[in-house]
């Protein structure tokens, strides 16, 4: 039986918490699995390291940040092989470049291409505890490249798909994926399994469980996925296609709800009202690469009409400065933009097929008194943009209306 | 014109620092010279990593070791890249095996097999400064191996052995090699130029200004060094082969003094007077890989004599022990050590052939109440073994005797 077990930034931040780890792994491996260790950078390092960068320049060049944060990783693989054989038990640590990483050349948000998997099933086949620096891939210049944040979970799945492990493991600081953040709803409860597809709009609405490119990877090639806390020995979450769930669970149509406040919204004032009008302002921001979420036409009135969307916090000045750039061209009065705003989601299965989801969800909003400014649905998703400082106490609201009806 | 240039840690300790070298190297680069240029680990960096290691185990597999340990250079590299890029120029940061920096496989003091220059080359070809990271090679499994402590000065000697570079410049936290330590002997000067011999006697003597290796193979190649000061804009002194020093120096006899504290002396008393005694008991080190510096015996009385030496303090503890493993095997009455001691040392091309040195050495000494346990002698170098507490005030009277004399 083969795992392959990734272990995030927290799990490893410290000399206890490696040894922690150790312990773990040594254990599934002392029950006689072969197993595959993805590592993060412990805890604050992959930041400190990108700080350090910025000190120096505010335009480092993306190849030089890769060759610099990618070491995070190399440490703590060394470290925990050190902490393995501590133990007793034999294993090596891999860079990418050993591990057979190939990726895009695309520095700071490659993408895997190919993993050549013989020096890790060589590593294996002596009996070894393989243990990997995750985040990064070699491309074709030799050169170190990371995968993005968050991207150790797409090193973890990509090794078991290619490895065709039995089993991803992905242990975090939580002990599962929650109906949602359990810091803030407090009735919020532990998921037992979730299809791909709704991890994939809770993992993209900021549930920060498992990153979204790793999801999608665990769905393509079918790997069997499971979150678990790296402190205790609860069951987790499996993630998985949708056909082996839980039937109590399949019953429900939400399964869980996220908040993302790293948003802004940014709203066009009095646009001429004319054919690709729409298309002249997301193509200007497609330009530079910023990213859309939700948006919203106002209805004309007269000859002017408004368009209101969200964008990336950290996008929002370079947003501005586009829109600005561009005023001539597309033509509007003002623009107006907030960031102190969020945006609250529910996401299930079921929810297209059961118009009662979205009427439940603005009932528990209103009941606590709650303002929409906008709304977007989807086949499995709604959601609805409020003020900031509402965020937590509607997130309660909706929680509680959608999980103890669920439940009664 | 190519210059391969070396910035130790001290030069490169944080963002200011990284700045003000990468003003050096593009100032060099901007009168038209390649430029490769050599780095350290930042600081206290690499002695942080092995403390991380250290605190998960004592006995830390040396693979992993040096898997940790080169991450240091790595982000140096980096940084000065990013930060050369800052100030308007081209720059690369490569890592060993990119750099073609092969090692052998004695994880922790590898040494440098092979270098394949093609990638520097080309990069140079590019006009592009080349940032090299320092004290690592790659090893025939693709495994980083950490060259040992110091050894970015042999990797940038390598380098500009293997490039044919006019020169190799060592760049460091003082402005040359001294005739003594300054911090401690107050009329310590500026050596303007050395053989490479007698710089490596001084580094070998602990004077910690170059690695000994360095010099060695900077001799075996002829490379050209000057050891300069990164802060400052003076001469530096230059290492190279004895003909073309300068004359007022060669007539000098002495051109430096070093002192070691971190040394240890033992000594076996009532060894059984027969032959092979010696044999034994350094045969016995070896195999353990101890290195013994001084070795001093005493005239046999009755049949019983004693043998002292001097080992690395670090090396204390595990050559008591192996000397209590072989107690019977040898046979001696007892142990004593002490490491409280100092090793005082004059170095100088012309002294063995001038009888008067030594005897002015030990006049020195003489003079201010110092007692000398221990003398060893070789062609280039007269050094003593005197009280740990005595080592300052004996590095003065000793440097101010030759030096002083030698002005008048």
């Amino acid at each position: 039986m083969l795992i392959v077990q990734k272990y995030g930034g927290s799990s490893v931040a410290d000399a206890g918490k490696i040894m922690n780890v150790a312990k773990k792994i040594t254990d599934a491996y002392g029950q006689g699995r072969k197993l595959v260790v993805v590592l993060s950078a412990q805890g604050d390092t992959t930041d400190e390291l990108y700080a350090k960068a910025r000190e120096i320049s505010r335009d480092a060049s993306r190849r030089e940040l890769d060759a610099l944060v990618t070491t995070g990783e190399l440490q703590s693989a060394a470290l925990m092989a050190i902490a393995v054989h501590k133990l007793g038990y034999p294993a090596i640590s891999l860079n990418a470049s050993q591990a057979g990483i190939n990726a895009t050349s695309a520095y700071g948000s490659a993408r895997i291409k190919k993993i050549d998997p013989e020096r890790i099933a060589g590593e294996l086949e002596r009996n070894n505890i393989v243990i990997v620096a995750g985040f990064q891939g070699i491309n074709k210049y030799g050169d170190m490249t990371a995968l993005g944040r968050g991207a150790s979970d797409t090193t973890a799945v990509a090794l078991a798909a290619v490895l065709n492990a039995d089993c991803c493991e992905i242990y975090t600081d939580v002990d599962g994926v929650y109906t949602a953040d359990p810091r803030v709803v407090k009735n919020a409860r532990r998921i037992p399994s979730i299809s791909f597809d709704e991890m994939l709009e809770l993992a993209s609405l900021g549930a920060q469980v498992l990153h979204n490119r790793a999801v999608e990877m665990a769905k393509r090639y079918r790997v069997k996925l499971v979150v678990r806390s790296s402190m205790t020995d609860g069951e987790g979450t499996l993630v998985c296609s949708g056909e082996g769930r839980d039937k109590t669970v399949e019953k429900t149509f939400v399964s869980g709800l996220a908040v993302d406040k790293s948003i802004a919204r940014i709203a066009l004032v009095g646009l001429i009202d004319r054919p690709g009008i729409a298309y002249q302002i997301f193509a200007l921001l497609a330009k530079e690469k910023i990213s859309v979420d939700i948006i919203l036409q106002s209805i004309g009135r007269e000859e002017t009409k408004d368009i209101s969307f969200t964008v990336a916090k950290n996008d929002l000045e370079k947003t501005l400065e586009a829109l600005e750039a561009g005023r001539d061209k597309i033509g509007f009065g003002s623009i107006s933009h907030d960031d102190n705003i969020a945006k609250l989601s529910v996401v299930g299965a079921g929810m297209a097929s059961n118009p009662g989801v979205a009427a439940k969800m603005f009932e528990a909003l209103y009941d606590c008194g709650v303002n929409i400014s906008m709304i977007s649905t989807s086949e499995i998703k709604i959601s609805v943009l409020i003020d900031a400082k509402d965020a937590d106490r509607a997130a309660n609201a909706v929680h509680d209306k959608f999980m103890v009806e669920m439940e009664g």
